[in-house]
């Protein structure tokens, strides 16, 4: 099974993938969710494992454009708890380190413990986590460090400087996995819809009126802007009931008169959804 | 009337604060947002103007995590189309350019412009359009040029190298304008205001339910995570009516038996909304 993600060996994209779909899968590493969606559909991967949101940031607008693009379904989620080390060499001086590197929200994630411990260094931004710390490691240069996962730093042979230095210790990031054909599992109990009203007044509340009179809870809900109509929203909804469900079908049916462009993205089994 | 924006003089909030408070108004450039926000928080400006979303990029998470950690009014809204330029020097040859600069998004919306007519150059990212403009002008080196507005051309004495380089020519951005104190009119015709819903089924559809049985349209709904409590939202929902109008004090009633944390974050004049 080949498998395309952003980032490289020891990413927190590959952590997840190989949760996913075991250690023998072979990861297909990209740059930017572009180029991972690129490679789906060129064919050259089985799957593609992306991050859709993280408890702390958000939903990635990038990756749900791209879902909306591209006609993709999605086979499984998964949680990650991401926790964030200070990697360096051996014998790293904190006082003497004058760059570090990191993907910008691992920084952002990781800003109080750098002002505190790092005040004179300069922070870089990187593609990602695992190539910064890969990129340390091949350096060999105690004056810059990296911010990155536990298995990079195992991985690269690097030193844990300091641990867990995040802000906030419940970060979790929400990854999918798609496939270019369409999956379908009776053990589904989670789906992902998108669909667009009409701009009149309680368009969108009749719309999740269907969810609500087929006793469906509501896991998310995100607006995307459509691009060439300003002001106007594609709705993307998240809920706990699977496709193979009569209470599902019957709601999607009722859902045509109140919205437009309903797209199932994937119906598929929730991961451990993680209430702290 | 001092006013704290992000970014410097020609950038499309210095053009937006302008249109708000007159060409009089003093603009005091902050680096980012937080800047901007902390400004406005010590007093050492009346307002401040922030752009909140974009019609192409949808909304600018920051901003409206800024919004419910501070407690500011919104006091006005208004919408800049944004145009985008290529300037640089006079008689730049593009073939000979080896860097461009711009804030990410406009880098992003003039991609396809920059990969036809530049595909040489490296691009590198600034925190403000204008002041990468700023830049260009002060280096006077026809290698460089910047991708800013026609304000900024004129401000720092730049020619247009090419018009209009944006993908998309429907682009526009949505400022707000921020007060410490409460400001209220009987000529507000649209609102701000957050709240968090129980994780049941139904409970936000009964949430947006008072809305529609009081014909009052919702212009946008944004959803963000509760920092600490994992797949837990907030959602800011934008919409058509004022505070003062009875239908919106009795909505607003009826929403604490299906919303916690209400919070009014403005009652304001809409800006003129393009459909386009």
């Amino acid at each position: 099974m080949k498998i395309a993600i952003q980032g490289t060996a020891g990413s927190f994209h590959s952590l997840a993938a190989k949760r996913l779909f075991g250690e023998t899968a072979e990861l297909v590493f990209c740059e930017s969710f572009k180029e991972v969606f690129a490679t789906l559909k060129a064919g050259r991967t089985d799957r593609a494992v992306v991050a859709i949101e993280n408890s702390l940031y958000g939903s990635i607008n990038d990756v749900y454009d791209l879902l909306l693009k591209n006609h993709f379904h999605i086979t499984h989620e998964i949680y990650e708890q991401i926790g964030l080390h200070l990697l360096g060499s051996d014998h790293v001086d904190l006082s003497e380190v004058t760059d570090v590197y990191s993907q910008a929200p691992a920084l952002a994630e990781a800003e109080e413990f750098l002002d505190q411990h790092l005040p004179q260094a300069t922070r870089h931004e990187f593609f990602d986590t695992a190539a910064a710390a890969a990129m340390i490691a091949e350096k060999k240069d105690t004056s810059k460090v990296a911010v990155a996962s536990q298995v990079t730093a195992d991985l690269y042979n690097l030193a844990i400087l300091a641990k867990n230095i995040e802000t906030h210790h419940h970060n979790y990031t929400r990854f999918i996995a798609l496939s270019e054909s369409e999956i379908t599992t009776k053990t589904a109990n989670k789906t992902s819809i998108t669909f667009r009203t009409a701009d009149t007044p309680g368009s969108l509340h009749a719309a999740l009126g269907v969810f609500a009179k087929a006793d469906i809870n509501l896991t998310k809900l995100e607006s995307r802007p459509i691009v060439g109509e300003a002001w106007q929203y594609m709705y993307y909804v998240d809920f706990a009931a699977g496709l193979h469900e009569p209470r599902v079908a019957s709601a999607l049916k009722e859902l045509e008169s109140f919205a437009e462009n309903i797209r199932v993205l994937g119906s598929y089994e929730a991961g451990s959804m993680m209430h702290t």
